[in-house]
């Protein structure tokens, strides 16, 4: 883990000390379930007794408020003007889908208007004290990433891909760029694995078989789970409904299983 | 249509002369399939006789040279020091994945780094006379986007979503952002409609049903054609093999459909 330099002012790597622990959650391409990950993963977080925030740093595409049922919410401030985050499902959310006027106005912003905004959700918001504070950033390797690497203490990288060899080269990219900057990867979750026939509940590899792993062994990092298509899951990420705190008790353990493989992977119990 | 202004040096909405049309294939979010469509696009406007040019813009995520089979070339230079595009399947092709020493390097890049790389692209490739220009933007709403907006003359937007309402969410703030700046739409692609199971036929709305259909009367924008997630088009793509050009009937005319009524909506015939 890289060490916190506590300093008088800002620094690199010095923010965000009210977290314990920050998990950055990553990928090379969009769409292939960082989102969906990010607020799985934190609610388990919360089940195993920790006290967890999420921050949405995808500024052009805050999915996480419909995720987690406040997309109706709007960010309000606090007497000692800090920002107040939402809360659901036993954890704390903030999120620039949270600070628009409507759900669909777009934010026409240059990089570094995203990076500055990122800051103020970093530094103005009242968190308290937290365990784990998960960061779904945007995907890809640009302007955010390279900030948030160089700015924040950060505990571990969880990287999100599909089995798809279009998104494995998108995904050895990110790799690359995080082993370049020194960030520790806590592992690969593969999403969107193999499809469930809700019917038959015959299995499709869609994108592929065995993608992980391979990539996975390749740069000698964990992988961390495998959470397969379903309809559920799907669903309740589109109605506000995590399948870690609603689904059925095998989507639970999808994400329950990768909480608790990358707690033991950066040595808690 | 974009008047093009004829000025003496290069001005805002006044480059890539040498191209008739330039159509930009965009998304709000990533993994929704938009470098499929702009492949296999490109590809259906040169099997109807049209010049084509494809320059791949996600300068993060390069996956055209993969899905058109060129990945293990290179950029070469002519003599008069202008790259040479790439040509495969009839089009010619630019990309920043050509230009990488493997196809793992990650471009970390701040995003003015990036906007000046496609910039060079635009400017100093010898594309030769095209009708069309087809741009693979990168998804979402920042700083590449909003350059290409202002500096382009674009033709059309064409904007690719998945029935998903996560989708749905982001491709509505990308419509809001091309009205604000005045960039016609050509209109919307649902991809991933449904799946068809390979051994039964049957179709599965894996990501929801009519979003397409929904969004587009919304905003008022034609809905160009849906295509199906199909083991054919996912493997096609990753193998360099497109579904236009290599796929079956079936695949072939869900591409060729949406050249031929893009075409109609931009008054070509």
């Amino acid at each position: 883990m890289k060490q916190v330099s506590y300093g008088t002012t800002a620094k690199p790597n010095n923010r965000a000390r009210y977290a314990k622990h920050i998990i950055a959650v990553t990928s090379g391409k969009g769409g292939v379930g960082k989102s969906t990950v990010s607020v799985n993963l934190s609610i388990a977080l919360a089940q195993l007794g920790h006290r967890v925030g999420l921050l949405d740093a995808d500024v052009y595409g805050p999915d996480t408020p419909r995720m987690l049922q406040i997309e109706n919410e709007r960010v309000q401030w606090s007497d000692h003007n800090q920002m107040i985050p939402s809360e659901n499902f036993g954890i704390k959310i903030m999120s620039v889908g949270l600070t628009t006027p409507t759900p669909d106005t777009p934010l026409v912003w240059r990089s570094s208007v995203a990076v500055s905004a990122l800051m103020q959700f970093l530094e103005e918001t009242a968190w308290g004290e937290l365990d784990f504070l998960v960061i779904d950033m945007p995907p890809g390797t640009g302007d955010i990433q390279l900030t948030m690497a160089e700015e924040l203490p950060i505990t571990a990288a969880i990287i999100v891909t599909t089995p798809q060899q279009i998104s494995l080269d998108d995904v050895s990219r990110a790799i690359m760029m995080l082993k370049e900057t020194g960030i520790r990867i806590g592992g690969l979750v593969e999403n969107m694995s193999y499809f469930i026939a809700p019917d038959t509940g015959a299995e499709y590899a869609i994108f592929g078989e065995g993608g992980g792993k391979y990539t996975a062994t390749k740069y000698n990092i964990p992988l961390l789970g495998k959470v397969p298509l379903t309809m559920g899951i799907r669903k309740g990420s589109d109605r506000g409904r995590p399948s870690v705190a609603l689904g059925s008790e095998d989507e639970k353990n999808y994400f329950r299983d990768i909480a608790k493989s990358l707690l033991v992977e950066i040595g808690i119990d």
